[in-house]
């Protein structure tokens, strides 16, 4: 059996964003049950769980004394097992995780930046002064993003893959991300009204709920 | 023919630290010969290489018909053919992902963070009144990593994978990294003491020069 790692509760602005959602959305698209392992605030710096993910993060992955952290490569992992994540052909594959990488290395900082200035440090002087230069750099990014993007419904053409998911996962850090371009809204939209986005969901807020 | 992109030129902080370097390393790991396709600055943001990479970043990875971007997506596409970098054994090798990933995603941004502050934006009111929480943020990242590498050679044990390539390349972001903890600088050294890094760093020097 599958368990993932997921805090029992969060501040409502990180509500759907945690990153074990990527994992959850990951094992719904390929159709793998799985049970949770809830933490309490706190648990995530406790030796024994440090000894699992060295950065205090959530989710870890255990299967059969298997442990994965980093949401990114258990995606990945996950993909091993399901055509719904990675295509079988190798070029397909390798656009696949391209753009995975892409959604991690070069939207993600992009958009947590922002994320971190208006959501955690906003009343420090450093960051209402960042602020327009870290806008305009997540703006070119989105920019160049909506282009490739285009008119396809997803990123490598017809269909989701697990590049598609992170890419929509990365874009949830912050609503302005979907106001920068309508090619991206309808994006973020395709990608998350798919039944497997909404189970996972409704699971990481089930989650929250049953702590509480 | 494998061909990568890369600057012809760059500033001296950046030298050797230019991400085609990642993938010069592993395609040296993997004893697969390569050409380059060189930029001079400015190429990045003309419509024919955008094409090929929306964000203007080098590398590209060509072959065949099939174009790549993304260093970590490359590095992992390279990885398939050789065992140098990504371990047959679909545990070992789900490890080897995880630290490749977690280079990209958990420790990048944090020394790339201090990286932007002390040699992109020093003069920037906001830079100096950021510095100590990005260095703070970073060293308890770099804590976290020492602590888990401990007294192994690499991350996973005894065996050197694409997860060593791009730790040891995004800790090179910033000199601070290695003077952190011992076990961080004995790691790097013994990372970037492979023959396969020196004859990338040669190659990736050596385009410089020939721009000259």
């Amino acid at each position: 059996m599958i368990t993932i790692s997921a805090f029992n509760n969060v501040p409502d602005f990180a509500k759907g964003l945690v990153r074990d959602m990527r994992v959850r959305w990951a094992l719904e698209e390929a159709g793998l049950p799985y049970a949770t392992r809830l933490l309490e605030q706190g648990d995530q710096d406790k030796p024994d769980y440090r000894a699992l993910q060295p950065f205090g993060q959530v989710p870890i992955f255990e299967e059969d004394g298997l442990v994965l952290f980093e949401s990114g490569a258990i995606v990945l992992h996950v993909g091993e097992r399901s055509e719904a994540l990675l295509p079988r052909d190798p070029v397909a594959r390798g656009r696949a995780v391209q753009w995975l990488i892409a959604a991690l290395n070069s939207i993600e900082p992009a958009v947590w930046n922002l994320f971190l200035i208006d959501f955690i440090f906003a009343n420090e002087e450093w960051a209402k002064l960042r602020r327009p230069g870290a806008v305009e750099f997540m703006n070119r990014r989105l920019d160049a993003l909506a282009k490739r993007l285009g008119n396809k419904p997803f990123l490598d053409g017809e269909r989701f893959t697990a590049g598609d998911l992170m890419m929509a996962s990365v874009l949830g850090f912050h609503a302005d991300t979907r106001k920068r371009d309508p090619r991206l809204a309808a994006y973020i939209d395709r990608c998350t009204v798919r039944p497997a986005y909404k189970r996972a969901l409704d699971a990481q807020l089930g989650d929250f709920r049953m702590a509480a």
